[in-house]
This record gives structure tokens, C-alpha cells and sequence, in this order.
């Protein structure tokens, strides 16, 4: 589910954004606790080789690796944070922009329940079937690249129950061979089918034709869009190098972050702390910002904060034949506003 | 109420922004203060703490820590500047886009001046109900998503009351059942009027139509970005480490940025002076640009700076009215003018 | 006047930009020399007091106190850079979009030389008042957020002397009573009279009163977006963080940064300069980099590198009248050209 | 191949990104593992050199310059990560730019399909025809951009034998002598096409007509896009100074990173671990960067990662084909779907 | 001349960008060399004064302003490198805009071909009349912003003897009096002969005449957005504080990285190198990245990366002739294609 909070923070009060660090659902917390256990673990297991395991010699030997590593950690040798900066950022706008491709069917509905006429049932019949190929249409490509909406629909033959389609549809779509995603198929239906209901007069004039067409044309670039972005990724070297780096630099933490013997003087090493507090935070920081990348390059997967892509294809074809079948000219009585004069 | 204060810094003359820094409506220092006293309190706590209540001992490990931690604070273990900066741009970006999403009624309201015809009572009518539904549907769409607007209109009931709608539209409104927001209800009206407007020959062309319908189109288009703005925030696992990044930096700097007993000849720790005012003015900056992205985040807000979305309501109904209804065909005389030769 | 460089420097030859550090006339001496004298002046005050006024002891306090403050202003405590960087960004980025949101009248005056029609009195007669009201709004929304429009025109009487508006024009403005901005109001005069033209057969076709209404929704939208720039600023907040980052900076390098007796052999302090070159150059240049910020924040002031909008209205009304005036069906002979074969 | 990755990650899931780092197609390791080990043996070489071929004298001074090398190579001397950060950004945006703006026909097919009528003989004729040729263009563009397609089509006689073109065309288009690409020619023979196919009645009115040319304008501005994309590139100099950064920064670091005789007791030098494990890291991340840069300021090329354009063409031109002739009125019966009530 | 190099990195193949090293034009070495050369000669101007002309006394003099000089230039009291960052991006911006705002006439020229008809001399004549005008109107801005263009056509007779004007036309140009400049006078033409077309019945329907002049309206906006980069350029105020932070830091560095008599034992000066390879590296880069700032600022000059105007124009010329006249319902005959069944 996608996680709004936006309201609780509408008003910049006292404490402010404080109350959002105690959430759960959709939480940092929630995506990170395993990854920090399991670098708890193992500085836990570094810590007590070196206490416990080692002879007085080797652990000379640790020392000096640690404050080796240490020194590389401190400096900014693996330039984790401008790498990560950049990097999410970017993904950032990828994420953005892939919601705002997301295909809704409310300029279309309004154009198909202005001007594809009849309150009989060839009218009715041809405006319901206009707004289901479209929303057929954003359902195949989701279902190509949602991994909840695959869920869904395993099958095509899951999308003919839940009445996105009808099983002759079914049949005619599959009788046209492509080696591409046929998800835009249903919409040139659409196009032949409005071309149809013009020569029918059920569309009056040329321009309502027009603006049939037009919005279909947006809609479809929406569909395209999010088809591409789902194809052309970040390049993976992009990713490769930031996961590296991140992962590299809390590697060598591990070591070079050990407490290391109060006694032996170690410049900065005064203090046996036994938690290293602020290694920690480091590690919450860091992989925090790597995992708001991981969250956000690909929104259609199942994490919390990804797009509620079920919860839209419902809404959909909700709106789409309550505007085009219960509403069509089923107007509330034209009356004078109170404010007439 | 917006703080609008550019016209106070038309010119870059001398001392410039320095005006700016003293007033208080809308200032960081109305948003800060809270924190800053509560900061100052904890501070002034664990300073008395230090000096007056521990033993000797007990105040040598106080320094060990305190040094610690101040070693960490210094140098940039805990990312809060970087991160703030890349936070609090996307959250600007996100912010003028809420903004230039607004919608507003002036080229919904020309387009039926100049092409809903009739001086008559039924073409009032008609151009009046035209831009009252467009009116509403903004209406609706902003009680969903303004505490402002919220409060305005708690319940439908309101909105019938101020006029937004009457009683009969209210029924079929409620008529329509959906599961989900129906702001776009009273725009399907909108198309439908329309349409039964170029029927009756008030609406004299087919051309004339498209462009209601495109015009409509637009203002639905900004409704629905404000509502995908609204439902859609930046990932809350974003905001979480953010805030946890600012909050932990200063809740490490209450210790570490103790003034530590000078008699003990500390690393810059010469000199007592009570009142740290670099770590204060830290502060101030930092967590003032923190505070800058609360509030941005939600611009829709009660927030001295939020948008003042009621007055822009106020607006967009008189001047949609005074555009369709007194000003229709309502020209001056058309004259040379005085360059005429 | 607007400061044109870019020709100057269409190669980059040896010198390249050195050629414009030797400009007075819209440069950052021009703007910074008063901050500069005066912190030149506090600087050499306390130069002056801690030098002769204070007695040897007095003295040392002096000392340890500057060199606790250049501590900090050495360190990143104050983030100056950083928040100026990403504050002198938004606000180029607010100032590119203001000038491209200025309205011309260009392509309108295009559509209405090219569509209304008639080489008589009454085709002059509307095409010079279409284009009359254009520029009027623009004038009318101008006068609102420009210091030097405002100047130009005080009152609406002006407005009427220098002839963009007839008094019988102005006598109808004032007859609708607004709470809001009225700059709208001649462009809904412009989509009524178009439509008027339409029935008279000066505009031919429905097509071209599109047309005529989709140049004006332009117009009319850049003139809104022009209105909205200017209500909603840069919230404050940011504002004043970034502004008392930088004085708050350069107020504690006043003592931070005094040379201090070489004689006591503090650190950094071996040569006693009594111009601090490089705490001048800082000044210069951080500040320099807030005065870019303050004189972009609002580029209709008036400034040495604000827009130049009275030119710009004298530009637009000239070239209106010239293109749906003079020039309207006034073509050179259609011969054939040089390399017709 | 492009790679696509994002499916793998769609669940923000504990592991995360660490599963693409054991990737080998398309990583990072196998664009760098050249460089890497070129690295590696230059770095041998050196410490071979110092350890085994110099005299004591000549070994002092080469731990002298190494020295001096290592002081410079740990400041922020050589500006490489900021450099490096800009200029990545920048070919980013490039880059999606140039893929958002590759010519995908399908727009322009359901335009045809809806628009272009008869099924007879000549209505498939023009409608084939007429989806020929915009795809046409978009090979013939391609072939001078991509190194892939151009190998497919190393001369216009590959693309007649591949059926995009007739003989006759061929010969047609070789009649135009001009100067310049020449891409631009089928989509002319479209424009004219369609107009015959106007006067002939197959579109049946001037809406449709012109629907059918705002589509090619699309089609065509895209194409043209991509040709200026390829034209302009980041200017060499930008991509210089990158480039000179990274590599002057890794040749000082093959003498300043060597380990110096730890008995000589140099500031951090005390541990000779012959194997430079952080050098070798920040070579990983920094030439990374430089190679995404690489990888992607020519998505035309024949990179792992690099825009699949031949696999797209032959995309286009089926869907383009299977739109326009066999779904050509070839609609599923329109039935009443399953939630008519 | 543009110089275009991404095909030769089409691939990220071993070595990379690093033939790109070697490339004189076009290059940063022939942008620089001026500069490198004058910046050496007088840091060997300043080496053998303090060498070989200073007494002992006044060397150590220098040695304190050395150091004081060099302690400023290694810390970021000169914030170069941000100031650049944030500046080049911001001019990269600018520069890409403009090249994206380069009026290109394929879309007029198709919009013509395809909907003024007439294959005798007057339907020839108003093709070719109306692409001449939109070219000439692009050569008269062009004219007024690049310097190469200007030196092509130094007056008015130039652009007529040249083919782009009649005498007659530039007669009539001239009769026009206007105080700003007239670029827009040609578009005005077509609009009008546009307009005389279509009721000559050139132009057979309303929506053909509506094409023309919407895709005349885009080719004016970019005209005038063209004339709008030229006249605001980026702040001088902005470019003066970055010239001047480079500037006057490498005037330091002339002093501050002298080597000084190691014998002394300056801290960091154990070694005398007489070259200082990392200061003129950092030279090389700084400034470098300063050079990409001045060779994009203006992209119209006669730099060998700015665009190459000339050719543009002689480009749009000879394809709108051709598109317009030689290949004028100049089709190809429709034959069925390879893989019609």
C-alpha cells in the first residue's frame, strides 16, 4: 500500500516530522532491520575474534589492518555519499515520472460521454466497450510489468473473468501474431470501433471524432511510457558501482571500526565503547539511502511504498463506466444558484 | 496567509536581504523557536549535570564521551548537510509543481464567454451552471486534501450552503456510488451540459465544442495532479532518514558540544563560555532547513506559508461568474484609439 | 537596463571572461562596494580596539575569543557554501521561468493579421482593439508586480494618456467590482469581440475564432503564471536561513579572522598582514554569490540586470499595431526568386 | 541487449541490489576488468621497481616523490568526484532524452487505421504504404546514428532488399540530390500521400487529414531529435577535462600509493600490505563513474547496455503492418461485457 | 565547426575516452594553451625573483607570504570548484535550450507541400514565396546573434543578393519603421499570403490554413525564444563572481606554490620539484572547466564547437526548396511492398 503521511505533516508545528520516525508500516525500520542485524553480527563476530581469539601478536597484526581500514573509512576514499546523492536522485525522477505515466482513463471517459451518443442500447453498448477496451489496454501492460498485477491476472484468461474482456475478444486478440507486447491491440480496437460509431452518427460530427482520437493517442503514450521505463532501466553499472561502494565501505567498517585496546594508545581509540554508536547511525544513514534507491527504482513491485497498481486498475474501470453509462446525460436538473441576482 | 516579500527586494541595494531577517510573520524563527527553546533546555540540563552534579570521576567519563561524540559530530559521519540539500530540492520541486497545479478557472470561464451564446435567462443559466460545476469540482477536490478547506467545509451540506451547489445536484451526487474520490463527478456534468448546449444551438459550432472540452480537460488534468500529489508523497523512508539524520546529529552534539572543564587542557577546550553559540547556530541552520522541507512538503497546510487555498476558492467562483455572467457580450464601445491615424 | 554580455564573449579566446571583470556598470562591485566598505570599516574598528583600547589582559581574552570564532568559520559549521549553492540554483531557475513567462503579443498578432478581416474602417477598428486589449492586460498585470511599470503608470489614468485604453474603457473596467486582481478582464473584452467579429464575418470560419481564442488562452496564461511568480515567493523561511547564514558567517569572521600578535606564537598567526586579503575575497565572493540571489529573486525591479519592461511594453504595443495595422494584407509583390528554375 | 534489471528488484527486499552485483553481462566488471588489470600491472611495476631495481639513494627519492604524490592524490587537488558527478549527470539526462525520443509509429498507425479507409485493393495499398514510409525514415536515421543498424543496412539497397523501400522509391529518392540527410524525404512522400488519399475520399474529411499530419509532424520532430542528438554532443572539451581528471589522478596515484619501507617510518606508512586494497577500490569507483559516462553518451552503439535499435525497427515496422492492414476493421463483435446491467 | 565525436565512443570499449586525449581541434588544448603558457611564465617570473633577486631577508619575507598564501589556496577559502559546478550546469542548460530553439523548417515545409496546392507557376510560386519568407526571417535573427552569420551577410543586400529577398521585398521591409528589431516582418508575410492562399482556394479548406499557421506560430516561438537567449544572458553579476574566484585563486597559487628552500624545513617543502606539476594539473582543470563555461555561454560564435549556424541556414534553404517544389505530389508510384499476402 502506498503510504501517505502528508497530512499528518500538513502543518510545520512543533516536533514537525518527529512523529513520522515512530511509524512501522512503510518505515525505514522495516526495510533495514534485517541488514543491520546482520552487520550487527558481524562486527559482534570480529569484535570478540579479536578480544578473545587472538594472540597478543595477532592482534598487533589486527590492529594495524583496523587502523588501516579505519584511516580509508574516515577519508573520503569510497565516495559513497556524492555517488549515492547522484544516484538517487536520478532514480527519484524516474520514480516520479513513472507515476505520472501511470494511464487513467478520466480525460477519455469525459470525451467518450460527450460525444458518443444514444441512450439506447447500441449507444450504451458502443460507450461501455470504447472505455473497456482502454482500460484492457492499461491492464496488459501492467500485468507486464507489476509484479502484483501479474498476480492478478497469471493468465489472459483471468483478466476474460474478471470482465475486462470477453472470450471472443480473447479469441481475436490471440489470432493476431506478434513477438511484442500486444498491449496496444484493444486500443486500436478503440480507433476502428469509434471510427465506426461516426459512420453509425452516434459520434455527430468529424471533431468529436477528433477528440476521441486525440485523447486515445494520450492515453496510449502513457502506456508506451511506462512500457519503456520498465524496459530501459538505469544502467546496471550505475547500480553495480553504487551497491558496491556502499557495501565496500561498510566491509571494511567492520574491521576498521573495532574498538581496539584502550591501553595500547591508539590515536582516536581512548574509549572502549564496546557499541560503536555512531558506525551504527553511519551504516542506518548510508544503507538507508541506498535502500530509498531500491525502493523507488522499480514502483511496481509489492514493497509498501510501491504504487497500488490493483487499487488504480479497479478504481478505473470503476469511473470509467460509471461516467460513461450512469451519468451519460443523466444530468441533475439545471436550476438557478443561490447567488443569482 | 502566503508571505509574499519579493516587492521588499526588488532592488539589490544595500543590506539587501538584511530587512527580511527581522520580521516574524512567516519567519524561520515562529517555526523554530519551539525547538530551539527545547534544544537550549536539554543542553542547559546535561551542562548542569556536568558541573554540578557529578563526582570527579563520574565527570572524567562525561568528558571521554563528550569527547567522543564531539569527534563524530565534527567531521561528517552523520550526512545531514548533503542529505538535506538533495531532500529539500526535491521537495521545492514537489512544491511548485502542487502550485502550478492549482486550478483555475480564467481560460475555462473565457472560453464559455466567448461561446456559450444567449443573453436570455437560459444562457445565464447555462454558462452559470458551466462554471459552478467546474467551481465545485476544484472545491471537492481540495476538502480532500486542505485542512484549510476542510474545515470550510466539514460536510457536503456546507458546500450546498455556500452556494457551490444546490440541494438536488447534492442528491444526485450522492446518487453515484464509487469507492473512490468523485471530484471528477461534477466535470462529467460539466461535458454532458456542454454537449446538451451545442444541441439547443447555444453553443454554435462543433470547433466551439472541442474547444469546452479541451478547456475542460486541462482544469480536470490539473484536479487530478493535485489529487496524485496529494496521495502520492516522496517516500516516507526518505523523509525517515532525513529527520533521523538531523535529530541524531543534534541529540549527539547535547554532549558533545559541552563546554569541558579548560583546566584540564582538553583539544579546543580553552575556553568556557557557557553559551555554545556555534553548535546554537548550527542549530539554526540546520534544522531550519529541515524545517523548510516541512513546510513544503504539504503545502496545503495551515502553515503561515501555505497556500492560501480558501481566498484562491473566493477568487476563482467571483471572477468566473463576473466573467460569464456580468461581462458577457458586455463590451464598451469599440473606438480609435489615440494613436489612431 | 538588462546587461548584455554574451556577444563579447562569443569565443572563448585567451582572456576569455577577463574582458568583463573590468565592467562597472551591472556588476557585483556596483552592487557589493557599500558591504564591502562597511564590513571593511567594522573590520578595522575592531582592529583598531583590540590593537590600542584594550589593556594587555583585555587583550587575551580578545584572542582566545577570535580564535574560538575562526575555529568555526574555518570549519564547515556555518554550511554558507552549500545552502547558497542549492538557494542561488532555485532561484535562477524561478527567474528563467519569469522571463519566459512574459507575455508577447507576437503570436497573437499574427493570428489576428492573418484572421480578421477587411481593409475598412470597422477591419482596422478591430484589429487595432483586439490587439489594444492584449497589451493592456499585460500592462494591467505588469503594473502589479514591476516597480518600474508601477512608476511608470501610478494610476489607471495614466494607463488611458498614454493610450492604451480609452476613458470609456476604463469607466466599464471600473464598473465590475473585484476583490481580485482585474488584469484579466480586457482579454475577456478580447474573446467576446472575436466572438462578435465572428458573427459579423470579419473572422471567416469557426476555425480561425479558434485559433483567435487558443493565441489568447496562451497570452492570457503566461500573463496568470507571470501573477502567480509573483504572490508565491521562495518560502521566507529559506530565504532567511540562507540570509543569516552568510551575515552570521562574515559577522563572526570580524573577530575571527584579525591578526592576532605574532609575538604570542598562536598558530596560523605568524604574519601579521592588517589586510586580511583572503577573509576579503571570501567576503567577495560568498556574498557576491547572495547578491546574485538578491537580484534574481526579483527580476522586476530595478536593478541594472532586471527585465526591462517598460522597453518591453513599448516594444509589444509597437509591433502589435504595426503587424495587424500597417502591415495587414500589405505584402511585397509574390515574384519569383533568384533561384527559381 | 539492453539489460533489464529493475524486475529482479522490485521488491525492496533484505539483500537488495547485492544480487546484481554477481552479474557479468552488462556489469560494470566487464566494461572495467581491461583497465583494472592494466592498472594492476603498471602498480607492479612500480613497487617491482622500487623494491628490487633502485639503490638506497634512489629509493629515498622516490619515496620523496612518492610522498609528494600521495599529499596531492588524498587532498581534493584533482577535482575528480565533483567533475565526475556533473558531467554523469548531464549525459544521463542526454541519454533518456535521446530514448523518449526514439520514432515509435504508434501514434501514426492508429491514426491510419482509425482514418485511412477502404478495404479494398488501394485502401490497404495507401495505408501499407503510407506506415512504409514512416518507418522508412526512421531506419534511414537510425542508419546513420547507430553502428548496429548501419551494419545491417550498410548501403540503401540492404533496406530495399529488407522491403522498408521499393526499387522504384529508391530510385525516386536518389533523384533528389541534396547536400544533406535526406531522412526527411519518405516522410514528404507521406504528406503527399496522404493528401492524395484525401482527394480521393479515403480520409474522409479535412479533420482527419489533419490529424493525420500532426502525427507525422510528431513522428517527424522525434527523428529529427535524434538526428541533432547525434549531431550536438557535450562539448569535447567538457568530455576532455573529465577524462584528463580521471587519468592524471590514477598516474599519480601508481607512484604515491606505492607502500614505502614501513622501517623508514613515514607518516602512514608504517604497514606494507603489497596489495593496495583502497587504491584499488577508488580505481573501481572513480573509472566506473568515468565508464558510465562512456557507456552512455552513445546509446547507439553496440554496448552490452547500449538502445536495442534493431530489435526496435523490426518491432515498429510488424506492429505498424499488423495495425494498419490485418486489424484494419477487423473488430471482435462488440458484445455486452459481463457487468452489463 | 561542431565537432562531433560520439560515434568514435560509440562503444565502452577498453581505453575508452582516453583517445580523446588526442585531439587538437576542438580541443581544451587549443582553448588553453594561451593561458597555461602565460600562468607558467610567470610563475617562473616569480621562482627566479625569489631565487636568484631577493636578499635573504626579503626571500624569507616571501617564504611567510608564500605560506600564508599556499594555507588559503589548499583549504576551500575560494569555493572554485562549487561555484563552477553550479555555474557550467547552469550554462550547459542554457546552451542546450538554445540549440533545441534553432527555428528548423521541416514541419512548416511539410505542411505546405502537403496542403498548397496547384502544380502550375502560382501554386509553385506561393510554395516557394512562403518557405523563402520563413527562411528569411530565421536569417535575419540569426544575423543579429552570430557573429558568423553577421560576417555573412554584413547588410540587408547581402541576405537579397544571396536569394532570401527580392529588392522589392526589402524595399517594403525598410518601409516599415520600427525601434526594435523586425525579424517577425517575413512571418507576418506568410501569415497574410498564407491567408490570400486560401481564398484563392491554394489552401482548399480551413483546417489546412489552420496547420499552416499553427506550425508557423512554432517556428516564430523559436525564433523569438532565439532572440530572447541572446538579449538575457546569465546574470554578468554571476559570471564576474566565478571569474573572479578563478582568477584570483590562481593568482595566489603563483606565490603560494613556490617551492621554498627545503633547507628551511617548511612544512610540505622537503622537496624542491622547480615544476609543480599538481598546481598546473589543477590549473588545467579549474580553468579548463572555466573554458567550457566561456565556449557555451555563447554558442554563436566562431568557437570550433559552436553550432554551425551558416550550414543550418544553407541546409534549411535547400530542403525546404526541395520539399516544397521538386518533390510537390513528386510520388514515388504506390506499389504493393515486399511482404504483402
Amino acid at each position: 500500500m502506498t503510504v501517505s503521511y502528508t497530512l499528518e505533516v500538513a502543518d510545520a508545528k512543533f516536533g514537525g516530522f518527529s512523529k513520522l520516525l515512530f511509524r512501522w508500516k512503510g518505515s525505514i525500520y522495516r526495510l533495514l532491520y534485517k541488514e543491520f542485524l546482520m552487520f550487527c553480527g558481524l562486527y559482534i563476530f570480529f569484535s570478540v575474534f579479536y578480544r578473545f581469539l587472538l594472540t597478543p601478536k595477532q592482534q598487533d597484526l589486527f590492529e594495524r589492518i583496523a587502523l588501516y581500514c579505519d584511516q580509508f573509512t574516515n577519508t573520503s576514499f569510497i565516495p559513497v555519499l556524492f555517488v549515492l546523492g547522484f544516484y538517487v536522485t536520478l532514480a527519484f525522477n524516474r520514480w516520479w515520472g513513472q507515476y505520472t505515466s501511470f494511464p487513467l482513463p478520466d480525460n477519455l471517459m469525459m470525451a467518450v460521454s460527450g460525444n458518443v451518443h444514444g441512450t439506447d442500447e447500441r449507444g450504451r453498448l458502443l460507450r461501455r466497450t470504447l472505455m473497456r477496451y482502454a482500460n484492457l489496454s492499461s491492464v496488459l501492460i501492467l500485468r507486464s510489468i507489476s509484479t502484483r498485477v501479474h498476480k492478478r491476472f497469471p493468465t489472459l484468461e483471468h483478466i476474460v473473468e474478471s470482465g475486462f474482456m470477453t472470450s471472443l475478444e480473447l479469441k481475436k486478440f490471440e489470432s493476431h501474431h506478434s513477438d511484442f507486447n500486444k498491449y496496444w491491440m484493444p486500443l486500436t480496437w478503440f480507433a476502428n470501433l469509434a471510427s465506426r460509431a461516426r459512420e453509425e452518427g452516434r459520434v455527430r460530427d468529424d471533431i468529436a471524432l477528433r477528440l476521441l482520437m486525440d485523447e486515445l493517442n494520450n492515453y496510449r503514450a502513457k502506456c508506451s511510457l511506462l512500457f519503456h521505463y520498465d524496459w530501459i532501466s538505469i544502467p546496471l553499472v550505475y547500480t553495480q558501482v553504487v551497491t558496491a561502494a556502499v557495501y565496500s565501505f561498510f566491509g571494511f567498517c567492520l574491521i576498521g571500526r573495532q574498538f581496539l585496546n584502550p591501553a595500547k594508545g591508539y590515536k582516536n581509540h581512548q574509549l572502549d565503547m564496546y557499541v560503536p554508536v555512531f558506525t551504527l547511525l553511519q551504516f542506518f544513514f548510508y544503507t538507508g539511502w541506498l535502500k530509498v534507491g531500491e525502493l523507488i527504482i522499480n514502483p511496481f513491485g509489492e514493497d509498501d511504498d510501491d504504487f497500488e497498481t490493483n487499487q488504480l486498475i479497479d478504481r478505473n474501470i470503476e469511473v470509467s463506466m460509471l461516467a460513461v453509462d450512469d451519468m451519460y446525460q443523466n444530468l441533475p436538473p439545471t436550476l438557478k444558484d443561490k447567488h443569482w441576482e
